[in-house]
């Protein structure tokens, strides 16, 4: 890859030890490649994913380590290659920079499943052997491929949270067909993931009903989120109710919790799709043999997917719930990520806090 | 219902109490209804509900229980209204005779979904209140709908056990696209169900591995089902050589086994479809996320899809490994069902036995 100029020095918070305190850290960006877009970064989504590798959680973390893949902000330089944007663009880059391009899910716009492994936009090993770094940082250079065009029309701040968290539910939802009006949606959890869900469904026609193991979420999964019904996990005689009742499950839980009571409550050949991080799945077998019950799992999704739901997103006005913070707020952000008291997500005000 | 003459004694051989030692019984089938189908029953085959139900190990049995749910024979009397078959005509009976014909899953030729529940071919009670009694017995009289044309050509004997083991494997395999030449199947356990999985990923143009506890049936997995690969599937090195490799698994094997080996399998957005019944599931859920991987139950199959398997086995010469036996025979085979000793599926000669 040739370059236009030299690398760059960037400006971005980083974790330095397992303790995931993010500070202020100065780093190296390549050069901008033929085929490279150089994003101005705006703002940047606050995912769970950010805990999880500045704190080591998963024991394969790179210090400093800069968290962020809900990235969107607006190109300031092209390479001489590149197609698809230009400067001024507003644009946004998720959870992976990079795949083998060659492979038979990168040819069909499944680079999330690229045999050799997608190259993760931070604590991610790229091709050049550097060590990737987040959207928590001024700007990011990435091949033009794995950046998606978003409409001047649509809020940057609101279209961070969809590389991640807004694919993460979407998906799966295409995949499973979901999106048949008057169909019937459950959804466990109601985070960044689950809050994404519920408006999906609506947008799609489905009749959505939230559970969740507090009543505390009640008024507003009803009121601000549209979901049709409401229902605490705990309640097992609602839980009889509803057996049988349900298309489609989407389980954004993370944290350890049953199946079973769940997959009773899926019509036969309903679909229970897993995109939370649970602890162990145990079901009985019965329940999945006798009704011909499917639970399947999913994580992100391709770039012709997102580059899909950008446009579902705004044809159809669905906008995240965010909280905006500055950069200074990040580590506790994280902290609040944690104890999962977020309505619904955060999103750094890069732009205008990191100096 | 009006029936044509008075309902007629059946000679049959049902088990009388939880020992399931099954001996000679008389009962009274209905007169044949408007609709009904009176079969001279040829064959059938014994399938694990046999036991199952004989032996109440599900705790729902009735007796006298005569059981047997994979019936072939010869059509000796027809209702008024009847329509798809003539006096004369070879047909096969499944795993039910009734279901409410009017709800979504009835309508689409899924049946064995019945919002009402669909009634079992035995130990199942019928509309009018009746006990169902199987197979193993002179004649049936059944509902049209739950009736299926087995052309002449097509040998009796092998029509059985399509009935159940076929119908419970080509119906999941269908329905998530395992009909794909050139990918790549496993199957997990070689009994009724699983023999009958290699010849249908055969038939598919599939690449098929059997996966097995023994290296005894190791040779005629290959030369006489025809399989391409054989793997022991305690051998960790070679289940570790196939990691990734496969687009489908069929899981046939019955009683506790793992499931994040073979899940490790699968190739992204790879199906394990679940027709055994082993004891509970547990598997790691980032089996399922990181490949998007689906688990997915079946049991048996719909009207329409057990007509369709019928004319594919016509068509591409798919015949179940027999051995045929005597009713004298019945007991035995019970027990040698449990002790999985079965090359690969018993059919009863109810015609030259039952006197």
């Amino acid at each position: 890859m040739s370059s236009e100029g030299a690398s760059e020095e960037c400006l971005g918070w980083a974790a330095t030890d397992t303790s995931g305190v993010l500070s202020p850290y100065k780093f190296s960006r390549r050069a901008v490649g033929d085929d490279d877009v150089y994003v101005k970064i705006s703002h940047c989504g606050v995912c769970y994913a950010d805990v999880a590798w500045t704190r080591n959680t998963l024991g394969n973390s790179v210090y400093p380590c800069v968290p962020g893949h809900e990235i969107a902000g607006i190109v300031t330089k092209v390479g001489s290659n590149v197609h698809g944007f230009s400067v001024g663009d507003h644009v946004g880059v998720g959870t992976y920079v990079n795949s083998c391009r060659d492979c038979e899910f990168c040819d069909d716009g499944l680079e999330h499943h690229c045999v050799k492994g997608s190259v993760f936009t931070f604590n991610g090993v790229d091709h050049d052997g550097t060590i990737t770094k987040g959207g928590y940082s001024k700007f990011i250079v990435v091949h033009e491929r794995y950046c998606f065009l978003i409409p001047k029309s649509y809020p940057l701040a609101s279209a961070a949270p969809l590389l991640c968290a807004g694919i993460t539910v979407y998906s799966p939802m295409m995949r499973h067909k979901m999106n048949q009006p008057g169909k019937s949606l459950g959804v466990i959890g109601l985070g960044g993931l689950g809050h994404m869900a519920v408006k999906f469904g609506k947008a799609f026609g489905l009749n959505v009903t939230v559970f969740s193991t507090s009543i505390s979420k009640k008024e507003e999964a009803l009121s601000l989120l549209g979901a049709d019904r409401f229902v605490v996990s705990s309640d097992q005689e609602e839980m009889r109710a509803l057996a049988k009742s349900l298309d489609f499950i989407v389980d954004t839980a993370s944290g350890p919790h049953s199946f079973d009571p769940y997959m009773a409550l899926l019509k036969s050949f309903g679909v229970l799709a897993l995109v939370g991080f649970p602890g162990e799945i145990k079901i009985h077998p019965g329940l999945l043999i006798m009704g011909s019950r499917t639970v399947s799992g999913s994580g992100v999704g391709g770039t012709k997917e997102i580059r899909d739901m950008i446009e579902f997103c705004v044809a159809n006005e669905i906008h995240p719930n965010i909280e905006v913070v500055p950069i200074q707020y990040a580590n506790e952000a994280l902290d609040r990520v944690i104890k999962k008291d977020v309505k619904y997500r955060f999103v750094i005000d890069i732009e205008n806090s990191l100096n």
